[in-house]
């Protein structure tokens, strides 16, 4: 036994069985530690919680999906009714600010995802019921019946929550239980987080222990348990290197993951709209690269501008925006360390640092924003080193002498989240170097975008929040967006001239919730007449 | 220079650049080495067909999807009326029978998916058009933009061709070329087919290195390819061991891999449809077994029969038929040696032999069909080995006491392609225990199949030919349906704010086509009113 915060397993919230250490959060503007003792956990940690969702699994597979339904939206209403709590919270641990981006911009986010989550559950969308009536074959995406692990970044201590993010709102909505591995920068946040949806669970009638959480564990047992042939699938976003990490352990198992890790998200600005607004493209390119102090997996981390005058004017005007900035608060002393050894790595690869914001005396993870540069001859000579993502308020201005040196740049890129066209809204001047440029860009990233900076990320249907590798680890699928993302926690199911008892609901001749369903080729709301299945 | 076939490589017949060595095929009736030399490929041909086929990959994905649809059907046509040569040539290298196995099963069944391949390019079905016109975000499944590596399998010389079946089909219809690597037991068959498709590539105006076909590499330069980050994904359809070691070499360097390996497809009989008609199923169970010697991934490889005597007639039934059997002929060499080192393997995990059929001292690669038995006790403590797949006309019944035994045996399984329940046809008293059955083999196979045995495979959308690790590689998707299987070889696109002239043909507002497209959470055939999106 120990003094440390109780870790959520088997159903019930309990000491760590083997604590290897313990850890407090940081409070990121004073660098002093906050909080209670959390701990590391060890192997019977981990163990317990594959053997409690394992079990998990199967009856959580077996319910009823408006139960499913029931729990993520009762979920979401806690978490709003919880909110100043839980922004308090994640504003003592990260130091993001309360408004509007936590409570009026990430915890909104969050609850919406658990609802459209919900809803694709009610609507059976995720479940894309296929019936073939000529061949008596009908087929679905169904639950892996094994449990999903999800391993929370630091940039979301909501959205991206490992016990409340996209990546859980989607392993449960595909019925599997989660065990999330909190992020060690927030985790009063995440315990507040897991104290909710645990009593949702239960409320709700699911299996207890459909929600699991351990706030940190090391390395090697990331790999361990990344690796055990009882999980069904893993979620993380994060870093590359931890990711490629985990990727290998769940490879070599045969264990699907569906890792985020990296991306520069390109914005090129064409000659066109910078002639027309420059200064506004300068403004709002600055914005966005130090918003929540530029940690976010969208940043816009390489900005391709041309060579003449108005390109000159924009890198001016943006190099001024940076050198009076102020610095920013980032969420550790690590991602302080990553981010100033990613600058020096770009200045060592040939880029030069063109602006640099106020340092502070401050006390806190602060660090100035930093604008840098090189030209494209240099950033095709050395493109993987030029490529690396630095996580923080920092992008690298990449300057082209035309349209052919920039699609030559999109063609030298690695697999990216987003790229972006800023392009004349006032007449067609751009039209066909952007149809140039997109086509080189199109297959190396996941979401195409015109004229927006790449940091929103809406939740819907039809977002692609993934891209090609090392963006993620598979380009197929998308880690925000319903019923999209529930996809990834799902078997294909094919049910081959088996009886109509024997069927799942979304299957069966009649249709009484008037799921959409592909029936012959035709997606259609109505029954399959009985006697219309050889 | 040398004298052997020629390979088809960035878009012409020409030598082998650097051949390590050259083989013919066997007549497996004989065992004589039968028709001409074929280069086995080194790594100058690799390169060269990579090279071509990355230069192919862009112009093939801005190809319009009509001269693919028609490509397909012009393909399939060829085939259709080079039916008698490519029969001929199928059956002096597989020994398969003409009729009905090759011309009227295998290869119908291949143009037929070859045409459905196309009507899915034709309905854009398979990009599953998707959009929010709330938040003006559009997404579709698109071309990789990189060549497809297909590894085909020896059992189907038509239908999982690498050059003609399931995967080739589907990645051409994602409009990705092609890199197949034959397998050499048919190197004539996939000569002919590739000539087929070389002609058919040039007559629809594809890109000359959309289909390119090297007979055979070793596995040295398999993995090399394998784990090529030029190369967008890889199908394959073969043993365990080989798809494990491409799977290694593909994780390794971020490329999907549909791995088909293996499965023992268990066969339950409940004790009703034992009672009912044990002494038909028996019969039927035999023909299933030993039908093309076997030699299918979906062979019924376990038959879990109950105690007692309805379930001692039906193995006393299926042993005099085995028993009763002359000698089949299988592929090659390599399928024999593999054979009796699996039966030998499953005695030594404590199987017995129940029946062997006649042996042969007749020339070839004739071996006599197999049964063999364990009781249920001995399974459950002896699984992983008893699990082994026998690629060839065995099968191993397991004797269970009672259905706790039967779901116990279903718990215990590894992934498998299918499970297959029989139940009475006359009364429901086999419902309850079929139920629970069902429940514990779900998650552990992709295909559930009443009453009927496992071997037949429709082309159908609600078809899956897949199943959990390690059947195959991803529990996700399917190697055979039509639309389904394409989206294997398929990145997700989404388009955020994206000026209409930028956007594919079916993600634009009008719908002249009428393709079936996700609008606002509904499908529909309607054009998107202009002014509707954000």
């Amino acid at each position: 036994m120990n003094a440390f915060e109780s870790v959520l397993i088997g159903g019930t919230w309990r000491a760590s069985q083997d604590a290897r250490a313990s850890f407090r959060a940081f409070d990121p503007t004073s660098g002093e530690e906050i909080g209670p003792q959390f701990p590391l956990s060890g192997a019977a940690d981990i163990e317990a919680a594959l053997a409690a969702a394992s079990e998990a699994a199967i009856a959580l597979a077996a319910c009823a999906p408006e139960r499913i339904a029931g729990f993520l939206d009762a979920y979401a209403a806690a978490i709003e009714a919880d909110a100043e709590t839980l922004v308090n919270l994640a504003h003592a641990e990260t130091a993001l600010p309360r408004e509007p981006r936590l409570a009026k911009v990430e915890l909104p986010r969050t609850t919406n995802q658990l609802r459209q989550a919900a809803q694709a559950v009610r609507t059976s969308s995720w479940t894309q019921p296929t019936i073939d009536t000529h061949a008596g074959l009908r087929s679905h995406f169904a639950p892996l019946t094994k449990p999903v692990v999800v391993f929370g970044p630091n940039n979301f201590p909501f959205a991206f929550n490992a016990v409340a993010g996209s990546d859980f709102a989607s392993a449960i909505a595909a019925q599997n239980p989660v065990i999330a591995k909190a992020h060690p920068a927030h985790p009063a946040t995440s315990r507040r987080l897991a104290y909710l949806a645990h009593l949702a669970v239960l409320d709700a009638g699911l299996p207890a222990a459909s929600v699991q959480m351990l706030y940190d564990f090391d390395y090697t047992l990331g790999a361990g348990i990344a690796g055990d042939a009882r999980v069904g699938a893993i979620g993380f976003t994060g870093s590359r290197a931890g990711g490629l990490a985990l990727k290998a352990a769940a490879d070599a198992a045969g264990v699907p993951i569906y890792a985020e890790m990296s991306s520069v998200n390109p914005v090129f600005l064409l000659p066109g709209a910078l002639a027309e607004r420059g200064a506004e493209l300068a403004q709002e390119f600055f914005a966005s690269c130090t918003l929540g102090s530029g940690q976010f997996c969208t940043n816009p981390g390489v900005m391709v501008v041309p060579q003449g005058a108005h390109g000159d004017a924009f890198v001016a005007a943006a190099s001024r925006l940076f050198t009076d900035a102020p610095a920013s608060v980032l969420f550790s002393q690590h991602v302080r360390n990553q981010f100033r050894r990613g600058l020096a790595a770009l200045v060592d690869a040939g880029a030069q640092v063109l602006a640099h914001g106020r340092d502070s005396a401050e006390a806190g993870y602060r660090q100035a924003p930093a604008l840098l540069g090189v030209d494209a001859r240099q950033f095709l000579a050395a493109t993987q080193a030029l490529m690396t993502e630095v996580f923080g308020p920092a992008s690298l201005i990449v300057r082209a002498s035309g349209i052919a040196e920039m699609v030559a740049i999109a063609r030298a890129l690695d697999g990216n989240l987003t790229g972006t066209l800023y392009t004349s809204k006032q007449d067609r001047i751009d039209d066909d170097a952007a149809t140039e440029i997109a086509r080189a860009l199109r297959p190396r990233i996941g979401r195409l975008i015109g004229n927006k900076m790449p940091t929103g990320v809406a939740v819907s249907a039809a977002m692609n929040h993934g891209g090609p590798y090392p963006a993620t680890s598979h380009s197929g699928f998308t880690a925000v967006g319903m019923p999209t993302a529930i996809r990834r926690f799902a078997a294909l199911h094919s049910y081959d001239q088996v009886p109509p008892r024997l069927l799942p609901e979304d299957l069966r001749d009649a249709n009484p919730r008037g799921f959409q369903r592909l029936v012959d080729g035709v997606w259609t709301t109505a029954n399959v007449a009985a006697g219309e299945t050889s």
